[in-house]
C-alpha cells in the first residue's frame, strides 16, 4: 500500500524507502564529517550565540572527550561493515536481488542492513566480565517481489566486517514469536499500480469531483486532490481490502492533507497482485453507502442532493505567526545560557556520554531511533536498555477511514524522520549534536545534528529549607539528551533527562498537524474544530523498554501500597482508629504482571533487588512513577489492529528477560494484524519474576480529543506524558547535595551571612549575546553516503533536501 | 496548645503571633519603602548579574508600570486602615481588649486584622458594571480569654477608614458554615501552661531521659531535647486528650526536630484551665504501654529492659553539600538570563501584572497566603479567584504521635511564612520580586521580596512541524508568580504560571525536612531510614479553589469520556467493529459534583459556558486536568481530623458560587475538629450547577512514603503536583502562533531560507555576566511596622530576623 495516509507530502521519500527510486539527482559534493558536530560551517556556532574570556569559571568549553570505556556495542554498522554485507548479498545468487534504483515491483531488493543489536546476554559477558565481544551482525530486511506472494524477511547477516567463507545469511527468527522464518507478507508490494488503480478510477468520476468541489485526481501534476488509504488496510477472510478517501492538496504548499479531507470514501479489494482482478465494493458519502460508482452518481445527479461544504485553505491551517502580536512580544525574550561551558563528557565516535554521575551510550536504529545503553550511576549500571518500542495512534469515528486508522509508527521509522534540529527552538542555543544514520536504497543517510544534549537549570531549586536562622537553596541542574521524529503529521519529542538526584525522566511530547476527520454526523468521535473538520479522536500509547538492572541482574518489582485501615493500638485505650497503612506485595510472576497505574496514585512501583539492602535492611531500588499523564488503550480488542499492539492493553507490564525478546513489537506488525510477527501477548508464560533479569514494558501516551487549540498545530505544553525513575532507598541520603551550586544564608540583624560553598562572589564574564538565533540558514538535510558500490578511499557522498 | 509539633524552631515566632510577646528588643531603623522591590540595597541587584548597552531590542528594561484598571480590592488594608482599626477595637469596652505585649493567659486580644475579602457578587458589580466600590472592612480575630472558656472571636470590623459613629464591628459568621457567631473554642489559649506542665514532667523524669539517652528536659537553657505534642489535639468525648513525645535537639543548630524523635511518649488529660486538674494518663515506649510513670520507671531499672537506640545528628540530617563533588560541577552551569529585560508590566502598589494578553491581581491573606484574582485572557475574565484554601498532611503510624498527626496548615498560616525568596535560586536571577505583610501584635511584619514574577523560556518549544519543506518551531516563552511558604519542617512553592497557547499551570512543590517517626515495630507506616528513623507515611492534599468565569459567570462543567464500544456502520458491511467513542455528560448538580480523575485519564473536565458557542457551535471553555500526579486523601473518615477537612476526599468538587462559602476550611478547624467552623460537606446541597456561577475546588498533593532519598530534604524534583487549564474550543485556533518567537526553514539543496517573523540576525547585546549571585548578603528578613501606636508620619519600622 503507498503510505500517503501517514505521510503525505513526505511521500517521496517513502518512496526511496520503499526502494523504487533515490532521485538522487547530483548535488554539490558537501564536505563532511562523520563524528558529527564539525559540520563546516557549524564549528562557529556556539561560539556565535556567545564568546567570553573572562575571569575564573568562565570560558567556553567544548565538551570533554572522555574515551567510551569500551566500544559501542549498540552503535551502528561502520561504513565497511556496511558496504561489505551489502555488497556480499548481491553475491548470494539464491536471494535474487536487484538494486534498488532499477529494481521494479517484481524484483527482489535490500530495504535494510543495519546493526543486529546484540545479545544482551553476550554483551554483559563482554562488558562486565571482559569476555570477547559479541560477534557482529547485520540486520538485513529484504523485500522479496518476484514472486506471487510478496514478503518481507529478516535475515541475519555475519558476522562482520565479511570475510568470504564465514560470512553466512540465516533467516532471522528467534527474537519474533511467530516462526516463520522471518517473513511476513508484504501487503505494500503492488503500491505504484494501487495507486495507478486508484488514480484512475479518480479520472473515472472526474464528473463527480468536479461537481462536489471543482477538484479532480487523476495522478497528473496539476491534481488538485489526492486519494488516501487506511493504515492498516483490511485483512479479514484473507482478503485485503482498503478504504481510501479523497483529500484536498493544499493551495499554498502546506503540509494540511490530514486536515483536509473532503468526505467521499471509497472501498476496493486488492486482494492478490493481479490488478485486473481488483475491484470497487462500495462508496460512502454523508452516511449513505452506495454499491457502485452508478449508485452514486447518479444520487449526486439528484435534483436535492445534499453537498456537504468542505475545507480550505486559509491563517486557521498555516504554521506561520499569524493574528495580532502581544504586548512587548517583539522584544527578546529570557533564554538560557552556558556561560562556563558544556559540564559534560562526549565521545563522539563512540556516542558515549557522561555527565555528573552519569553515564551512557547512545544507540539508532530505523524502526525506533534513539535508545540509550548500559545506564551506569555513580559506577553502577541501573538500566541496561531505554528506548522506545513502537508508538499507534488508534482513530475511531463514524467514516472508516477515520474508524480503521491505527498507525504502528515503526513501520514508517524513527529513525529515517529523526531530522535535524533546529538550534536555538528544539534545543537550547548552547546545545551539543549528535548525527543519526540510517539505511535506504544502498546508502547511508546521515541526519546531521539530530540528536542534541545540553544541561538546563531548571525554573525551580531542587531542595530548599528556610528556618529561623537560615535558608539554604540548590539549583536544580538537570541534563538532556533528545530526538524528534516527525512521522507525516506529527512531530513527536523524545527527551531523556538526568537529575542531581539520582532521578531520570522519560518524556515524550507532541506537536504537528492532527489527523482530523471530515465533519459529518460524527459528533460522537469528536468535536467540529472547523468549517468542515472534526477533530477526530484518537489515542497515542508508545511504548517504552527499560531493561532495569539495579545492583546486578537479579531484580524483584515491589508495589508499596497505602490502604485505608481500621486498626487498634496498645496506647488507644481500646478505641479503633480509622487510619491508613502500607501494604506490601512483590509480583513475582508473569502471570500478576501487567497493570495500571493504581487510582489516586495509591500504589508505589519500585524495581529493587531483595538481595541488596541497604543497611537499615531496606532493598535498594528505583522507583517508577508517572511524570505527567500516561494513557493505555481505549478500545478493547481492536478490529483494527487485532494482536498487532498487546502491548498498548495496559500500562506497565514486566516480563523476565529474555535474549529472544528484545522488542515489544515489528515494524512488519501491520502486515498481518490478526498474526504479528511479534504478538507481546506471547512474552507472558507464568515466568518467575522473582529476583530475575526484569524487563518494564510501560506505556506514555495521551487521549487525544483535539479541540480548536490543536489548530493549526497541537502544542507540546498540552501534549505531554512522562515517566519518572526515582532512586529508591538507593543510597543512603539525596546524592544532590553533593554539588557545590546551592546556597546558605545565615541571617543576621538585618543581613545575611552567605555560604557559597566555595563559589567566588564577584568574577565576571563579558558575554557577547545575540538574541537572534545566527547560522540557521546552514540547515541541510540528509547526508547520503552511497554504500554500493562503495569505495572507501573516495566515498560517494552528496547533500539532500530532507525527504530526498 | 503550643504548637512545637509544627514548628519547633520557630516557636519564637509563634509565641509573638499567638500574641504574648513580640521580643522587639529595638534594633536598628531600616530605611523602607513599603512599595517594595526598592528595599535600600536592592535597586541595583538585577543590574549587578548582568547589564548591557547593545543594539536593537537588547537593553535592560524593568517591568513597564502600566496602571491597574481599578484599585485591587483584594490587596489588603493600608496602614492608615489597620491601625485605625486597631484603635478603635482598643476603645471598644465590651470587648476588654489588652495590648498584646502586655496580654497574658488570661487577657483578650488582638490576632489578627486584615481586610475582609469582599463578596464577588459585590465585586462584580463595582469592576463589572461599575457601581461604587464594595465597603471596606477588616476580618479581626480576637482571642477571647478572659473566661473560663477562652475562644476565638471572628468578627468584622468596618466600614473603613474608621469613622467614629459609622465603624461598627458585628460577629463573623455568614461565611462559615457552623452558626455560633464566629466564636470557636481555643485549645491553645493555656500553651505557656501546658508548656511549664510537661517541663515539669520531664524534670520529675530526668532518670529515665538520662538513663535512655544521657538528655534531659525540664524548661531550662541547656536542655538538650523537648517534649512535643501531637496536632490536633485528642477532643473526643468532650475532654482534652494530648499525646506528647520527647525530640532531641540538634548539637549543631539544625532544624531537625521533625526526624529526631526519641521513642517515648505519653498522653495527658489537658481539659479546663486549672492545671492543678491535668493527669498524665499513660506512657508509650517500644509498643508497650505502661499505666504510670512508676509502672515504666519500675520497667526501665529492670534487668534485660530494651533500651532502643535513637538518632544522633550527623552528615545524613545536615543541609549543607556534602559528599563528593561530581565531575565538572564546581564549573558555572547553565543560566537564565533576560537580555532584554522584563516583558510585563507591574503596578507594585496595587500589584496587578500584565503579561503578553494575560492580566490579574495578587492578593494575599494569613491564613492562605498568596492568590490570584480576575485573571483575565485577551480582555475576558477566566478566572476570578485561584488560590490556596487549605492544606492537610495526614500522617499515620503505630505510635500516638504520627497517628494522630494531621495537620491543617492555615492554622499556622501561609501568610507569615512565605519568606523572602533567594534570588537566583528560588526564581531567576532576573525575576521582579514583590513584597507581603502580615499581622502581628499591633505590627505589620512584611517579607520583602517574598512574591517573585519572571519569564522563562521551557527547555522545549510550543509547537514545531518539520516537512519535505520547511521546519517550523516557536518557543515556549511562560510566565510564572511564585511564592514559598516553609511551615515548620516542610516548605511548600507554589507556582502560577501562563503559556502562550492561553494555558494556566497550578503547581506546588514541597521540599524541607520530612516528619519522621521514631524507628519501633513500624514496618507497616514507612521504610526504615536511619539508625532509629521511619519514613512515616502521610499524605499530603492542598486545597485549591478555582472560580472559573467563563465567557462569564453562567458556566457548566461538562465531561467529554472516551468509552470502549462495538459499532455497525452504514459502511461496515454488517459486521461490527470494536472501537471507541466520546460520551459527553454535563454535571448539573450538586448532588453530582464530587469525583475524582477517571482511570486511564479516560475522562475530560471542561468549565464550559453552554450559551457562548464559537462560529462550530461548540461550547467555549477551559479544560482542567492533571499537570502532574494529584492525591486525595486516603484515609476514610480519619480519626484524626473528623470533618475538619471534608474537602480532602474526592480529587475534585465543584460548587455552585455563593458569597457565603468563600473558603472551603476555616483556620481554627483543628480546634474543633467533629464540629468544624467551616464544614465543606455543607457546601453541597442539591443546588444546580447548569449555566450557574460555579467554584471549582481541586486537589494537588501526594502520598508520600519516605525513603533514603528524603535525607537530609525532600527534592522538588518528586514531590510534585500540578493543574493544568487549557483553553478548550475557547477560541478558533491557537493563540501561540501570536508571537513572533519563531521561525520557518525552508530547504533550499544544502542550505535553508530562514523566516525570522522580524527578528534581525546580528544584534549582539554586550553582557556582564556573574556566574556567582552577588548580593545575596542583602537578605535581611522581617520588615515590621507598629501599628499601634500608630504615627502615620512618623512610623516605627525595625527589621527583625525572620521570626523575630
Amino acid at each position: 500500500m503507498f503510505r500517503s495516509a501517514r505521510f503525505p507530502v513526505l511521500a517521496l521519500y517513502l518512496v526511496g524507502f520503499l526502494s523504487t527510486s533515490v532521485c538522487a539527482a547530483p548535488q554539490p559534493v558537501h564536505s563532511y564529517d562523520p563524528a558529527g558536530r564539525s559540520k563546516k560551517g557549524h564549528v562557529g556556532r556556539r561560539g556565535a550565540k556567545y564568546w567570553q574570556n573572562g575571569t575564573a569559571n568562565c570560558g567556553t568549553q567544548a565538551p570533554l572527550a572522555n574515551p567510551a570505556p569500551y566500544s559501542n556495542i549498540w552503535g551502528g554498522l561502520s561504513d565497511v561493515e556496511a558496504a561489505g554485507a551489502v555488497e556480499w548479498l548481491f553475491q548470494q545468487a539464491e536471494l535474487n536481488l536487484t538494486v534498488s534504483e532499477s529494481s521494479s515491483e517484481w524484483d527482489n531488493s535490500i530495504l535494510l542492513v543495519e546493526l543486529m543489536i546484540p545479545n544482551k546476554t553476550d554483551v554483559l559477558a563482554y562488558i562486565d566480565r571482559r569476555e570477547p565481544a559479541p560477534a557482529r551482525y547485520a540486520h538485513v530486511v529484504l523485500n522479496v517481489r518476484a514472486t506471487e506472494n510478496p514478503h518481507y524477511a529478516d535475515i541475519l547477516v555475519g558476522p562482520l566486517p565479511v570475510q568470504n567463507g564465514t560470512t553466512k545469511w540465516v533467516p532471522l527468527e528467534y527474537t519474533y514469536t511467530r516462526k516463520t522464518q522471518g517473513r511476513v507478507r508484504n501487503l505494500d508490494a503492488d503500491s505504484l499500480q494501487q495507486r495507478t488503480f486508484v488514480n484512475n478510477l479518480g479520472a473515472e468520476i472526474q464528473d463527480i469531483t468536479l461537481g462536489l468541489w471543482n477538484m479532480t485526481v487523476m495522478g497528473l501534476a496539476n491534481d488538485t486532490m489526492f486519494i488516501w488509504a487506511v493504515d492498516p488496510v483490511g485483512q479479514d477472510d484473507g482478503r485485503v481490502t482498503v478504504w481510501f478517501t479523497f483529500i484536498k492538496i493544499s493551495d499554498k504548499g502546506w503540509d494540511t492533507n490530514s486536515i483536509m479531507p473532503a468526505g467521499l470514501y471509497f472501498v476496493a479489494d486488492l486482494t492478490g497482485r493481479d490488478s485486473s482482478k481488483w475491484s470497487v465494493n462500495g462508496w460512502l458519502y454523508n452516511d449513505i453507502f452506495y454499491n457502485t460508482i452508478e449508485d452514486f452518481r447518479a444520487a449526486v445527479n439528484t435534483p436535492g442532493f445534499e453537498k456537504l461544504p468542505f475545507n480550505i485553505d486559509g491563517e486557521w491551517d498555516s504554521v506561520d505567526h499569524q493574528g495580532s502580536t502581544p504586548p512587548q512580544d517583539t522584544r527578546t525574550p529570557p533564554a538560557a545560557i552556558a556561560p562556563g561551558g558544556d559540564r559534560y563528557s562526549v565521545d563522539v565516535v563512540q556516542k558515549y556520554i557522561e555527565w555528573m554521575d552519569f553515564s551512557f551510550y547512545v544507540g539508532f536504529s530505523r524502526d525506533t531511533g534513539m535508545a540509550l545503553y548500559d545506564i551506569k550511576y555513580k559506577g553502577e549500571r541501573v538500566l541496561y536498555e531505554l528506548g522506545l518500542q513502537e508508538a499507534l495512534a488508534h482513530y475511531a469515528g463514524n467514516d472508516p477511514i477515520q474508524s480503521g486508522t491505527a498507525y504502528l509508527d515503526s513501520f514508517y521509522g524513527f529513525g529515517p524522520y529523526a531530522f535535524e534540529l533546529v538550534q536555538g527552538y528544539d534545543c537550547p542555543s548552547y546545545a551539543t549534536y549528535l548525527n543519526s544514520s540510517f539505511y535506504v536504497s544502498e546508502t547511508t543517510h546521515t541526519h546531521v545534528n539530530s540528536i542534541c544534549l545540553f544541561e538546563f537549570d531548571a525554573d525551580y531549586p531542587m531542595a530548599r529549607h528556610s528556618t529561623a536562622d537560615n535558608v539554604m537553596v540548590s539549583k536544580n541542574i538537570y541534563f538532556t539528551i533528545r530526538s524528534v521524529s516527525t512521522i507525516g503529521n506529527y512531530d513527536y519529542m523524545f527527551s531523556y533527562s538526568f537529575y542531581m538526584d539520582g532521578s531520570i525522566n522519560v518524556e515524550v511530547r507532541a506537536s504537528g498537524y492532527i489527523q482530523g476527520a471530515f465533519y459529518a454526523n460524527n459528533e460522537d468521535y469528536g468535536f467540529h474544530i472547523h468549517d468542515a473538520l472534526s477533530g477526530s479522536m484518537h489515542d497515542h500509547v508508545l511504548n517504552i523498554k527499560a531493561d532495569f538492572d539495579i545492583a546486578g541482574t537479579a531484580n524483584t518489582v515491589r508495589t508499596i501500597s497505602n490502604v485505608a485501615t481500621q486498626e487498634t493500638y496498645p496506647w488507644s485505650f481500646n478505641k479503633t482508629r480509622n487510619t491508613m497503612k502500607l501494604s506490601r506485595a512483590d509480583i513475582t510472576n508473569e502471570d500478576h504482571s501487567r497493570f495500571n497505574w493504581a487510582a489516586n496514585g495509591l500504589t508505589q512501583v519500585v524495581i529493587a533487588n531483595k538481595n541488596s539492602t541497604n543497611k537499615f535492611g531496606e532493598a535498594r531500588g528505583y522507583r517508577v512513577a508517572p511524570l505527567s499523564g500516561t494513557a493505555h488503550l481505549t478500545v478493547e480488542d481492536s478490529s483494527s489492529i487485532a494482536n498487532a499492539a498487546n502491548w498498548a492493553n495496559h500500562d506497565v507490564q514486566i516480563t523476565r528477560q529474555h535474549d529472544t525478546e528484545p522488542r515489544s513489537a515489528h515494524a512488519y506488525n501491520s502486515q498481518d494484524v490478526a498474526d504479528p510477527v511479534i504478538d507481546f501477548n506471547a512474552f507472558f508464560n507464568s515466568e518467575s519474576l522473582d529476583q530475575e533479569d526484569l524487563v518494564m514494558w510501560f506505556n506514555l501516551g495521551m487521549h487525544h480529543v483535539p479541540h480548536t487549540g490543536d489548530l493549526p498545530n497541537t502544542v507540546f505544553t498540552a501534549a505531554h506524558s512522562g515517566i519518572q525513575f526515582t532512586p529508591h532507598n538507593y543510597l543512603l541520603g539525596d546524592p544532590s547535595k553533593e554539588t557545590v551550586n546551592m546556597v546558605r544564608l545565615t541571617y543576621e540583624g538585618g543581613s545575611a551571612v552567605v555560604e557559597r560553598y566555595g563559589q567566588s562572589e564577584g568574577d565576571t564574564c563579558p558575554l557577547e549575546y545575540s538574541p537572534v538565533e545566527g547560522y540557521l540558514e546552514g540547515y541541510i538535510g540528509d547526508v547520503v553516503i552511497r554504500k554500493y558500490p562503495f569505495n572507501p578511499n573516495e566515498p560517494f557522498i552528496q547533500t539532500n533536501g530532507i525527504g530526498g
